[in-house]
């Protein structure tokens, strides 16, 4: 059993019903050790929209190929998801799984087999029993209730040393709408889509289409700019289910719609809670890392540096020393292939410029930015000096943890 | 001072010497440790054809500029090498380091300055005294001698463990010719061009555009077929000087004249001795991991997937824990934005196939397999099964040791 991240946040968030959304989370057997849950469902109204991103990984698992299967439906009535293997480089064992999950589960809830999503996390390439899930799915449905919050995200944990969850509300005209989600992930967290399962689920009445619009710009700004190991899953899954049971509002058309601005604020900032409680739960993290990027030529080639430096195992190790070295800094945006200028580049760790004009300031005396490195929360300002592009991304530190849990994970 | 790492060769290499080579190591005070030697000069008789290859850092240290800028003269008669200082985001003080340098070396050496090399190696953003290296130089080239190849390998280590070099014989036609050279490198190490600094000899005579040729193609299956943590330096560095001051042989025209086959292939295996004795002393190494990769659409292809697989983390933690975990090599093919195709994918370790058709065979046992990961030599074959590109990569695994190390390197 891992100690709790050091920078967990103090307790799991309130987070109240989200009308049309019930959940459950459960021990089936899955993961070996008695009573650690391993299997949620959240079972959603009638005419719940769903929108979702998933991994870029060639070689993705079975559940990650079904649900970019159903997505253009754009409807979800249920998520079952389980922890402890990963049904991923399963062959046609692990496809006929999720069939079964599938269609145990429409007939249980009712309804169409592409509105049931399925994802899985833990080991690779292991055998799941094929009824395994489907036969524990009547025990798991009589236990859905609308404010198992925190069970369903200790049911998809695996090397996760805390539940996630995060809770926003957003008006839509004068109306107040409700988001809330859930997310796990610790290890073999690296953008590109994304990372990690979430589920994040809200009352409002959002169409599929501006809802896949909006996950994808909001996901592109938050679980697009984490990364723990620079190793991107089989199994990423990111979905964002509106089930229309909250309060009536002003009708949405399109993303574009100008009242949709701050439910658009609300989903993007939820994600960004989420994710970045991923980072905090870094498999060994000590200390959390933010870079902001600016002065970049574009967004995208800001948020590529930012990443460059993020999963730079010297960089990372450097934080975990506490040590103030910039120069590894520097060679991590030279790799990353996008424009820099030595000349225009200027580093800030902790506020406290660094450099400017391609070399140490003559006056930089280190102790303030030594004292700041000591603290959990790192920030590093990298400016290019070459345009308006800016990102930022969040990583933390390598450690000692890292290699101790990930070199006997499996054993 | 770190142990000898248990992958070293037992004792550097009998060098024999090499006509119109020339070679000194000292401790000059560039490293605080007494004694420590920290720079090397290199003479080389006039004629001398150089090729070299350099890091594609977007902010390369003043001596990679430098070396880019005279390379095209394609002669060279010293190379100047120093330790404990990179010389890298320096600014113009760094540039007038090289000035200094390279103005003292073709003084006393009596040469044009186009053909005196540098390279730098050490911490990045320091600032190096402007003279300290010219000043010493008068007393290095009183030092000079055929056969101090391990002083100059000793005197170009940072945090290497062991000083590397490696010889090898050719025959131009029906004449032998010897290839020799000295390599450092132990952590920033990563492909695209090269890793650390690499300086070899030849006593033939080629010039200097075949020399050039050779090179690349040597490096493309050596150098940048190795990966020790992905990250990338600003000073890496490859030389190969070829001094013609052996015995007599056939002219020498084009790098595809049918009597240079022999000299390439001895190119291809000293820098494949060369790199992998870099791999051998990664920092905190304890195994050697070799990938091949077959089946895929280029050699291109191959080696990228080999490289994803080579850099993951994860990958890398498995094999420190000795376990055998291929779902992790699975993730890693996946992420390497590659084709792939899982239901074509097989992959086998310690020459035990483990899957096909997407998953683990059904009658395979781990015992052979957990067997051959407790050695330090651990093989990878991975076949893509889409066509006929194949590559290999060598990585090590990634422990505490590699944490250790640089936690602490600069402080």
């Amino acid at each position: 059993m891992l100690e709790r991240s050091p920078l967990a946040p103090k307790r799991f968030p309130r987070i109240p019903e989200i009308a049309g959304v019930e959940l459950a989370g459960r021990h089936v057997g899955l993961k070996p050790a008695k009573g650690v849950k391993d299997l949620m469902v959240a079972r959603l109204a009638p005419g719940t929209t769903v929108a979702g991103t998933f991994t870029t990984s060639r070689c993705p698992s079975a559940p990650v190929d079904w649900c970019k299967k159903i997505l253009s439906g754009g409807k979800a009535r249920a998520i079952v998801v389980n922890s402890g293997n990963a049904n991923a480089f399963t062959g046609n064992a692990g496809d006929l799984v999720v069939d079964e999950t599938v269609k145990a589960a429409a007939k249980l809830i009712g309804c169409p087999r592409n509105q049931v999503y399925v994802a899985s996390t833990g080991v690779i390439g292991e055998p799941v029993p094929p009824d395994y899930i489907a036969k524990s799915l009547p025990r798991m449905v009589k236990d859905l209730k609308s404010k198992s919050w925190q069970r369903a995200a200790e049911a998809i944990m695996t090397t996760d040393t805390f539940s996630k969850g995060a809770v926003r509300t957003a008006k839509i005209g004068n109306t107040e709408v409700t988001l809330a989600g859930i997310t796990k992930g610790s290890g073999m967290i690296a953008p590109d889509m994304a990372t990690m399962l979430s589920f994040v689920f809200t009352d409002a009445k959002i169409p599929a289409r501006t809802l896949q619009s909006i996950l994808k710009s909001a996901v592109d700004k938050s679980y697009n700019c984490i990364t723990v190991d620079s190793d991107t899953s089989t199994s990423d899954t990111v979905l964002l289910c509106a089930t229309g049971k909250g309060k009536r509002h002003l009708a949405v058309s399109s993303a574009r719609d100008a009242h949709l601005k701050d439910f658009r604020r609300a989903v993007e900032e939820l994600l960004i809670d989420l994710a970045t409680q991923v980072v905090r739960d870094g498999e060994g993290a000590q200390k959390l890392v933010t870079i902001d990027v600016t002065g970049a030529m574009s967004a995208q080639s800001a948020r590529k540096v930012g990443l460059a430096v993020a999963n730079s195992p010297l960089v990372k190790t450097a934080v975990a020393g506490e040590d103030a070295n910039w120069g590894r800094v520097v060679m991590a945006v030279g790799k990353a292939g996008e424009p820099a200028d030595r000349d225009k580049l200027s580093i800030a760790m902790g506020g406290v410029q660094i450099t400017a004009n391609g070399q140490v300031l003559e006056d930089y005396v280190e102790a303030p930015v030594a004292e700041h490195m000591k603290g959990q929360n790192v920030h590093f300002h990298i400016d290019l000096g070459l345009g308006r592009g800016k990102a930022r991304v969040w990583t933390c530190d390598l450690t000692h943890g890292y290699i101790t849990i990930n070199a006997d994970y499996r054993s």
